[in-house]
């Protein structure tokens, strides 16, 4: 196996070890103790792949179906494919005492999207003391509501469970309906919020605000990731707001400030959270609709979210609109953007596009609902999301299958893929420029 | 008039130019002797708008609620629009005998998005002259059908209003049912193609390959052009043959050649031409939402087509691989692109997506009617297609709106309206580069 890694390049480590874990997962799963009932293996593969790669959707329900053994692993899955397998690497390198190498660093430098290699271990060792910490508050917090509510074993139980699943934004909960008998209840509504944005901006925004005591001295990508952040979470606020204000089926019969913490529950919840406290199904087509889009878009880079990232679509839209307004260089707050950069963007969203396209047409093909239900679980599974209309417990066996794939891909990304499979040529002799007519 | 418009940029008053044409043909189209029961304000709106921007989208059958002036006035707006309102403009100052000067060179230059100034007028004279001969012969062929079926008045009448709408990518029908009539005639099936893929494949091509021996001294647009037209195609025949092979309501009861004929028509048309042969609504949802990529696509650069264009999604998909390739340089048939041209594709990819992303919003909001039928007919008046799943005929006053706003910027493109508002402003003192993390 030692032998074997060696020659693999970081991006297929990643992938590899992925599988593993998915692997392992859904063996655990497939042990009788781990369900009330027994489970199929392609149930136990779906279920361990969402876990492995914090999506959230289910095909059976987490609560009844499985049993606290199952429950339990799920959590791991959760635990480890959210923090990132590499950090657990590297604890293990280090228990184990052994040296970590230029190759190991490589590796953990490409799972943790650092542009540096120095220092990369420190930052593991921070980012696993950080994540516990978070999720030892959080626990704490949410037992003040659900011990009161449930007795001390249960209580504290759901409140490590929908900790770890919040921070790592996995969106698994141990009840049918997630935390829709929370609509209205700002303890939770607050606690889980900030565990999966906090987790959701990326580890690097947080530690450099950490370090930094003024806004100007923060990096440009910790800027644009605090103000895209706030800027969109209050603009799908304002939507989700006014959108679902007269759905009976919704928050219609919440009072104002319910109506309002239902509505920043769904607002934020879509960029790759996956919780729910209101019946998807029953929202506005509009609502879904915009929700598509910030499901798509996602959290943070090296963070516990998925989606093509926010600085991604930021870095799009700016170039676009620089173009637009017939410029030359993309800036902004006085930095300005390599070209390199902008293609990497375009050549994310482009495969994470072909990705959704290529699985909504099979899901189409596959299923028989809806087209909205079919483009929203896609996206959804790309995003690592986990939120549905109710598609995920009626899937087709191609569809699982699908799916599957396309939460590895939302997962680990599209680049790591193509970086995987591309063997690296020089580019040939230097072309001369031509001009091609567009639009 | 004269002095205003010699104020107003080139993209400005390409705006105001349609526009005033729109606003002269709703008025034409709200006389009486045109129509057969009258017409609201908004729906001859919506028909000049159509017909202006070569859509093809119709609130009310074109063959029995028009007269036939008020096809006439139609089939001359087709024919305005398609040809470009700067062929004519030019036209009428060679009639005046007026001397074109750098200005209106530079705006005929815009309108037929040229990028030398050198020799437009002869281009443009070619251009008129080219059309009419295209659709003279076409006429020929079409009454060879159609004489013997409807008689000679008839017979020519529908060979020319279909010619010219078919050249121009209209898709205006004077039948209810479009062509499906002709669904597996052999000769209406090659001409009416041949006419709008001619058309759409852009003037440029076609006149570059008029005086070209040899495929290695076509200009780099033809030959992106020419493979990938043939390339698109070709999949689409076969997506299409395939997806609704045993589809009972379209091509289940055909012959094998007669399957290949509807296919192969329902696979070219959604680039822009419009026409259809078989029935929209029937089709698989899986071809579709296929059918959503050829429209959002569309024809040529400089044709009678819509659409974000081909070679702009060719350039897109090609630095996005090459990016995933780990490649520096975007190349083609041993050129390199230049870094403005993926710039201009990417913008113009990312307006078009802004556009078709509200038109959907809003269109979600005013119409009661399911989620693909929306997004199909958005896009179909983006793309200036005019293919509908039945939505067009029932649709609401805000829907007609916000479709008649869609198509305009459709048809001139997201580039000429952000032209037309930007004001330049030469670039600030340069920013140093800095990173930012994506995906
Ligand atoms: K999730
Ligand atoms: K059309």
């Amino acid at each position: 196996m030692k032998t074997r890694m060696i020659h693999m390049s970081p991006p297929q480590t990643l992938i590899s070890v992925f599988i593993l874990f998915i692997t392992l997962g859904t063996f655990l799963l497939k042990l009788p103790s781990a369900t009330s009932n027994g489970i199929t293996f392609i149930d136990a593969l779906f279920t361990a792949t969402s876990a492995m790669t914090v999506t959230g959707l289910v095909v059976i329900d987490t609560g009844t179906a499985f049993t606290l053994f199952g429950q339990v692993i799920i959590l791991v899955l959760i635990q480890v494919g959210g923090l990132g397998i590499m950090t657990f690497a590297v604890l293990i390198y280090m228990v184990l005492g052994k040296k970590i190498g230029i190759k190991e660093r490589l590796l953990i430098q490409q799972a943790l999207n650092q542009t540096s290699l120095g220092g990369v271990i420190r930052l593991v060792r921070k980012l696993f003391i950080f994540s516990i910490t978070i999720e030892t508050f959080a626990v704490v917090f949410l037992s003040l509501r659900w011990v009161p509510e449930m007795g001390m074993a249960k209580g504290i139980y759901a409140s490590i469970f929908h900790s770890i699943s919040a921070f790592n934004n996995a969106g698994f909960s141990i009840w049918s309906d997630s935390l829709s008998a929370y609509a209205v209840d700002p303890l939770v509504n607050i606690v889980i919020t900030l565990l999966f944005i906090i987790g959701g901006i990326g580890f690097t925004v947080v530690f450099d605000l950490w370090k930094s005591k003024e806004f100007y001295h923060l990096s440009l990508h910790t800027k644009i990731m605090l103000v895209g952040t706030l800027c969109i979470n209050v603009v799908s606020l304002f939507m989700i707001f006014i959108l679902e204000y007269n759905n009976p089926d919704t928050i219609a019969d919440f009072s104002t400030l319910g109506k309002l913490q239902a509505a920043y529950f769904q607002a934020v919840t879509p960029r790759t959270a996956g919780f729910n406290s209101i019946d998807i199904s029953q929202m506005e087509e509009s609502s879904l609709f915009y929700m598509l889009m910030l499901m798509f878009i996602g959290g943070g880079s090296t963070s516990t979210a998925g989606g093509i990232k926010l600085s991604t679509a930021l870095i799009i839209v700016l170039a676009s609109i620089t173009f637009f307004r017939q410029k030359e260089h993309v800036t902004l707050y006085r930095r300005s953007f390599h070209f390199h950069l902008i293609m990497r963007a375009l050549a994310l969203t482009v495969g994470s596009v072909g990705v959704v396209f290529l699985g909504t047409f099979v899901l189409n093909l596959s299923e028989d609902a809806p087209f909205l239900m079919i483009l929203f679980e896609t996206i959804s599974a790309f995003g690592t999301v986990g939120l549905s209309m109710g598609l995920t417990g009626q899937l087709t066996l191609i569809g699982k299958l699908t799916l599957i794939f396309i939460m590895l891909v939302g997962k680990l990304g599209p680049l790591t893929f193509a970086f995987a499979f591309a063997r690296y040529k020089p580019d040939p002799v230097k072309y001369p420029n031509e001009d091609v007519l567009t639009g």
